[in-house]
């Protein structure tokens, strides 16, 4: 089986930005938009131009900038929202206007008050009226997780005839667990008409923890494109990782599926759009959080200094960390404290470094982390019980 | 289908406090497990005695303390370690105790330099010799997420048959993939001798941003215990996160799966962890992160307001969060500006709503969140233009 392409969506600066507290100027997200570029995304969410004038500013902006992603902007299914998503991406290279409504129960009756009749003329509409603009137009099924799949069928059949070249199938509150949703994307691949010309993409929240799991459930069943954020910042508990699909993918080559993605910039783009949206990422997040190649108890450690790989999957150099670090902590072993003390210069033999550990133990029951400054008084400590060079 | 109980096995203060940063001393491990025994978990592993004198005395002193859950101590598969966990757990209640070995080719070619034949009678003895101790033996197969399924089954059949009550299968490195990992669980359940009498247990890491769907994958497929921490905390990118098992479950009763577990206390012990270990959250974190339930994009405040249930799919009160918040930025609409608007006391008309709004957007444009003090400044300069009462 020959390997295929899943398309990188990345909706930072769209999705992420309208996070609480994650707000960028246009300076701020020119900036990033040309790192992802640089990063090898394939599309970029740029904003939601009929939103504020600020924001048509930096898709407008963002538009000219961009070298080799689509840049994309979102609209509703309201003709004022795509003729100014239109006008925003007029410098564009490749344009993309991305246009859609709530499909499911819950969304037509009580947010649009509306019929799935008049749901489905609502989704043609707008999708025709997005293609007098761009070639390029995606289609939003929004709530699609909790939409039934035959009517979601018939809004996306309704979409592709109207020249969708993308269906997206959103997750939106974050509901579904991966079987279900890799189910949803399987029945539409087998029940909608023309979809065999058009590329789905999945847009999945992470309020239950399953953003990257939905995600990687999709496109094992037929989706090829993914919608994702650095950090997985987003609405609510965010989007999927755009970091965490990149290298699930690079680490499981059976699925024959591969991305654009250069891993060497993941890590300093995660820094970068941390830094500036203030947006801090907790130490245990995958891939990008300060210990995701910390090893700290003494098992654990023994077994890295022994082969790296006896507990850890990914080289951090491959996503631009420069080494796993080996913190010692309490929990530490002596294989540990012997790595370490020999990088600052101390060779121990065995029962020096019996008699160190004692000590070592002694001093580091009372602190978080034991750093190289401890060391020395460690071994000044031990000195008084034995010659150590 | 009746409804089966999942044993929800709490490592915070073994797995979760070996982190970089996140040692405490005793005082505070104490006040932990007091809260984790009232939120009603059914095993709390409270350390790794042999380790260090601190976390020895921390197992003691919790072993006193709990009153509802087994406390649980680690150990390796070496005698004097599975000696001091039983010292150790002396006081407890429901004392277990937990040892294993790897179980990887890496694990047993690069840690142990052993073979596999040798690694079986090692599992046989170390599960036997515990039993000594205590009647509670859980056994783990380290790194079973990259050993072969033929292999593990026969170290699971020994380690069953030496007295084990559960099977730990831990996906060390944080490799698997749900689907995976899932089989793995299935296979063990038909091809483990004894399997019928033993509870086996999921331990997943996040390196891949898994952890989570992988453990309820393996709950899927027969596990019916679930090895996770508060915040999800842990060695490297961390574990399972217990908050996100157990809505996952609350959410899905069609998986006829539930926990003892009373989420009301999941807000308030998320933030007791992070407190105390000095271990932030991320604003994005499912369930506890302070954007979980916090809308700001004008689409999605606009339907929270028509109906919560439209991008919201648990009330925030179910775990013990007091309000969903509304906050304003440049990306929020209309609704959301008159619905804090009137809960100032401003009821505004349409027309007055109008011009406000755009003043608002204006204002927005250059800050990150709009809080009430800016509502009353936007207020006085629409007044400018308008006539509000």
């Amino acid at each position: 089986m020959s390997t295929e392409k899943v398309e990188i969506f990345d909706t930072t600066l769209r999705d992420g930005e309208q996070v609480p507290g994650c707000k960028l100027n246009t300076a701020q997200k020119l900036k990033i938009a040309a790192r992802l570029d640089e990063l090898g995304v394939d599309v970029i969410e740029a904003g939601f131009p009929v939103s504020s004038p600020g924001d048509f500013q930096s898709v407008l902006e963002i538009s000219k900038l961009v070298k080799n992603a689509a840049v994309c902007g979102l609209t509703r299914a309201v003709k004022k929202d795509i003729e100014v998503a239109a006008q925003a991406l007029r410098y564009a290279k490749k344009p993309r206007i991305h246009t859609g409504i709530g499909t499911s129960d819950s969304h037509i009756k009580y947010k649009f008050k509306s019929t799935r009749e008049e749901i489905i003329e609502r989704a043609r509409e707008a999708v025709a009226y997005a293609k007098t603009f761009v070639d390029d137009v995606e289609f939003y099924a929004e709530d699609a997780g909790r939409t039934e799949n035959e009517f979601l069928a018939k809004v996306c059949t309704a979409a592709v005839e109207a020249g969708a070249t993308v269906l997206n199938i959103p997750d939106t509150t974050g509901y579904c667990l991966p079987e279900e949703y890799g189910k949803k994307i399987k029945y539409l691949k087998e029940n909608v008409k023309g979809i065999e010309n058009v590329r789905i993409s999945c847009h999945c929240h992470n309020d239950l923890g399953m953003a990257t799991a939905n995600a990687i459930a999709g496109i094992s069943n037929g989706a090829r494109q993914i919608e994702c954020t650095i950090n997985g910042i987003g609405e609510r508990a965010g989007n999927t990782a755009l970091e965490e699909v990149v290298m699930i993918l690079r680490q499981h080559p059976t699925l024959n599926l591969t991305t654009d993605i250069n891993p060497k910039f993941l890590y300093d783009t995660s820094c970068m759009v941390s830094r500036e949206m203030g947006m801090f990422v907790q130490p245990n997040k995958a891939i990008v959080g300060a210990n995701a190649f910390a090893h700290s108890s003494g098992i654990h450690q023994d077994g890295v200094i022994k082969n790296r790989e006896t507990y850890e999957i990914i080289d951090p150099a491959d996503v631009g960390v420069t080494e796993s670090a080996i913190v010692l902590t309490a929990r530490s072993g002596r294989a540990a404290l012997a790595y370490r003390a020999k990088k600052m210069g101390y060779e121990l033999t065995k029962l020096q470094l019996d008699c160190v550990y004692n000590e070592f133990l002694n001093y580091a029951d009372c602190r978080k982390e034991v750093v190289d400054n401890d060391i020395h008084e460690i071994m000044k400590l031990s000195r008084k019980n034995m010659a150590i060079a």
